[in-house]
C-alpha cells in the first residue's frame, strides 16, 4: 500500500521530536532540506548573540574576557560537544575551521609515524581534506603521499606502510556512512592512527570515540549542530596523544602562560595546545546554542527519525518518480547511511534549480548529486510528501529543461 | 599654565570628530582606555548583527551564500580594508586570525628567500607573532631562526643574511611607533622581504602599504576597528608577489575552483590564495560595521586628536601625578608613538585593578606596563581629566594597596 499524506500527518504528531521544530526559525514557505550543509536557525541563537553583543561586548566590554569566560568558550564549547561524540572532558576545542583542525591534527599524526609516509583517504571524500593535507605535505617535503582509494577497498589498504586514515564518516555527496569501529580498530592493528572528520555526523547519528579508541577527529558546527554560517569548528584528541607532539599552529592562546608575554613559545601540554589564536566570541557563542539544543535532544531519537525520514523518502521516490531517471545513490540500509539521500541525475543542477524556485531546497553537488539532507530536529514527515509531489510536476512538466536552469558552475 | 577641565569641554565641542562619539554604546558610568585592545560597540553593529541572523540566515538560509554575498565576504572586508591602510582591491583578505596570517605570509616569505635563514623580530614584540614563527620554523625542519634585536637596532641587524623582517608597526607595550618607510627600504636594499603586523595601527594612524612598497602585512580588526571580540583578522600580500607561492593551510577558498570538488588541490592565483576554509559571516559582518565607520571619518583628523589626546595626557600625569613613581614609557614625540600611552610602575598591576573598581579601564601588561589607548572616534578630550583624577585620588589614597589588588597572574 502506498504512503498517504495522511500517515505522514500522523507521523508527525506521534514524532516524540516534534515540540523542537518551534524551536526554530524557518519560513513558512520553505521547505529545507539542506541542514546537512548549513542548518537552521534556533530562536534561542537571536536572544543570545543580543546578549554577548549588547551585554557582554557594549556593557562589560575587556572585562568579559573573564566575567564573561570568553578566554575559556573554545573549551567550554568543546566539552559540551564531547558530550554528544563520546568524548570526555578535556578532549576537544572548539576552534578555528574543521580545514585548518585537519592541518593541526594530520601534522602531529604524522609526527607521531615519522617512519611511515602514506595517509590514505577515499578517492571521493570531500576535497578540503585532501586540499589541506596536500599543502601540509608540500610544506613537510618529507615525501608523504595521500593515497587515494575506493571505499570498498579501506580495510585492504591499511597496510603497515599507512602512517594515518582519514576519513569523512559520512560521505558528503553519497551520504554513506563508514565503519568508525572496524576501520578504526584495523588501522591500530596495522600500527596506523585514524582522523575522523564528524562533519556530516556529528548531532544526527550516536558517534563513540572513545569507545572506537579513535585517535584524532575534527568537525564543524554549521550543519547539524545548527551553529550557524560558517561558525567555528572542533577537534578532538584522544587523551593518550595529548601532551606529546606539538601542533604547529602555535599561536598564543596554546601558550603554558599566555599572559606572562615570553618571548619564546612553551606548549601547553593538555588539549589547549590543540587552541591557536584569538577566537570569534560572537561566532563562537551563537554555536553554542545550537549545540546546547541538540543536547537536550536524545540522540537515539533523532537516528531512529533519521533513518525513518530516509526510508519513507525513498519510498515516496520509488512511488512517485519511478518513471525518472533518479537514481538514489545512497546505501538502502539505514544503518549505513547519514542522515540524507541523494540522487543523481545528468540533470541534477537543473533539477534543484526548479525545485529551489517552489520552495524546495536541496543542494547540488558536481557532477549530478542532488543531495537531500534530513534535519530530525526541524524537517517534518509531511515535508518528505510535499517536497516529493513537487518534484512529481518539475518532472512530468520537464520545467527543470527552463533556459534559466542552464549549469553556470564551471567545472573544468 | 595648567590644563583646566574647561580647557577639555572646549576642546570636546570644537572637536570634528565627536559626532562619532553617539554612534558607539559606551556605558556611561565607564571611562573606557582599552579600545586598543577590543574596542568599542558600535550601535549600528547590533542591527546589522540581528540583519544577518534573521534575514540571511534565518530566511534566507544557504541561498545567502550567493545573495547576500557571504562566500566573497573575506575580499568585500579586505577591500575596504585596502582603503584604510594605502593598499589596492584584491591585496587584502579578512579572514582567519593575526597568528594564522602571519603563518601563512611568514610561510611564503621564507620559500620566496630559500637561501637565507634569519627572520628579524624586535625582543619584545608581541609574543604570539614569535610563537606561531616559532611552530612554522620547528615544522619547516629548515635551519631558520629568529634573531631578536632591541629597536634601536634594527637598521643595523637588517644584513644579507636576513630573509624577512617581522614587525609590529606599534609596539603593543611602549606605543612606539616603528618607521615603516625607512626600515621596509632597508630591508629590500639587503635582499629581505618585510612583514608589517598593523594590529595596533590600523585605523587610528595613516598607513601607506603600497607607497611604502611592503611586501605583505596583517592585522587584527578587533581593536581600533571595533570589529568586536575575537573578530577575525586580515592580511595583505603585495600584487608583485601574488601567485607565485603556494601559502600552505590550503583549504577550499583558496582552490581555482573551489565548487569543482577536484581531487588534487590547484591554487588560486589571487588574493585568493591566502584564505584557506570557511569563514565565520556573523563575525565577519560585524567586523565590516566597525571598519565602515573608521572608513567614514578622515584619518587626518583621527591621527591629529590621537596625538593631542596623547600630549594631554601626559601633561596631565606630570602636572597631578609628578609625586608618584609612574614613568612614561611612550615616546613624547607625538610623531614616535601609536595611540596609547604607557606608564610603569611595579604597582602596575594593582594600580589597574584600583582603577577599573572605579570605571576607569585601562589595561595590565606583564611586568609593569599600564596601558591607557585612545580611540579618538569615542574618547573624549575631559575623559583624560576624569581618569587622572580618579588616578590621583587612588594614588592619594593608596587605595591599590589593599588586599583584593594583589597580583593573581603567575608569571614564572
Amino acid at each position: 500500500m502506498k504512503i498517504t499524506r495522511n500517515d505522514l500527518e500522523e507521523l508527525d504528531n506521534r514524532d516524540p521530536l516534534n515540540q523542537y521544530r518551534s524551536e526554530f526559525n524557518i519560513p513558512e514557505d520553505i521547505l529545507y532540506f539542506d541542514g546537512n550543509s548549513l542548518g537552521a536557525l534556533p530562536s534561542a541563537t537571536v536572544h543570545r548573540v543580543n546578549e554577548v553583543i549588547l551585554n557582554e561586548w557594549g556593557s562589560n566590554l575587556i572585562n568579559s574576557w573573564n566575567s564573561s569566560g570568553w578566554y575559556t568558550l573554545s573549551e567550554t564549547i568543546g566539552n559540551k560537544i564531547a558530550k554528544l561524540i563520546g568524548a570526555d572532558d578535556g578532549e576537544i576545542v572548539c576552534v578555528d575551521g574543521t580545514g585548518l583542525n585537519i592541518n593541526k591534527v594530520h601534522a602531529v599524526a604524522l609526527k607521531m609515524r615519522k617512519n611511515r609516509k602514506v595517509i590514505l583517504m577515499e578517492e571521493t571524500g570531500f576535497p578540503t581534506d585532501a586540499y589541506i593535507t596536500q599543502g601540509l605535505i608540500d610544506q613537510l617535503e618529507q615525501g608523504h603521499i595521500i593515497r587515494f582509494i575506493k571505499k570498498d577497498e579501506i580495510l585492504d589498504a591499511i597496510t603497515d606502510e599507512v602512517a594515518l586514515v582519514s576519513l569523512t564518516q559520512v560521505h558528503y555527496k553519497t551520504g554513506h556512512l563508514f565503519d568508525m569501529k572496524t576501520i578504526t580498530q584495523k588501522a591500530h592493528a596495522a600500527g596506523a592512527l585514524v582522523v575522523w572528520d564528524l562533519s556530516h555526523s556529528a548531532g544526527v547519528l550516536p558517534i563513540e570515540l572513545n569507545k572506537c579508541n579513535v585517535d584524532f577527529a575534527v568537525g564543524c558546527t554549521y550543519k547539524f549542530l545548527n551553529g550557524g554560517p560558517g561558525s567555528p569548528g572542533y577537534l578532538y584528541v584522544s587523551k593518550r596523544h595529548q601532551g606529546k607532539q606539538i601542533q604547529p599552529l602555535t599561536g598564543w592562546w596554546s601558550h603554558k602562560k599566555p599572559f606572562a608575554f615570553e618571548q619564546n613559545y612553551r606548549p601547553k601540554n593538555d588539549i589547549g595546545q590543540f587552541l591557536s589564536g584569538t577566537q570569534p566570541i560572537i561566532a563562537l557563542a551563537a554555536a553554542e546554542v545550537g549545540i546546547d539544543m541538540v543536547l537536550r535532544a536524545d540522540i537515539a531519537l533523532i537516528r531512529r527519525k533519521s533513518i525513518e525520514l530516509g526510508e519513507i523518502f525513498i519510498r515516496l521516490i520509488q512511488e512517485h518518480l519511478i518513471d525518472y531517471d533518479l537514481d538514489i545513490v545512497t546505501p538502502r540500509n539505514g544503518a549505513d547511511r547519514g542522515s540524507q539521500i541523494s540522487l543523481s541525475s545528468p540533470n541534477g543542477f537543473a533539477i534543484i534549480q526548479a525545485l529551489k524556485e517552489v520552495g524546495v531546497i536541496g543542494d547540488f553537488r558536481s557532477p549530478d548529486n542532488m543531495r537531500f539532507g534530513f534535519a530530525p530536529l526541524y524537517t517534518r514527515y509531511t515535508d518528505l510528501w510535499d517536497a516529493v509531489k513537487k518534484l512529481q510536476v518539475i518532472m512530468e512538466n520537464d520545467t527543470w529543461r527552463a533556459e534559466r536552469f542552464n549549469n553556470p558552475i564551471d567545472v573544468t
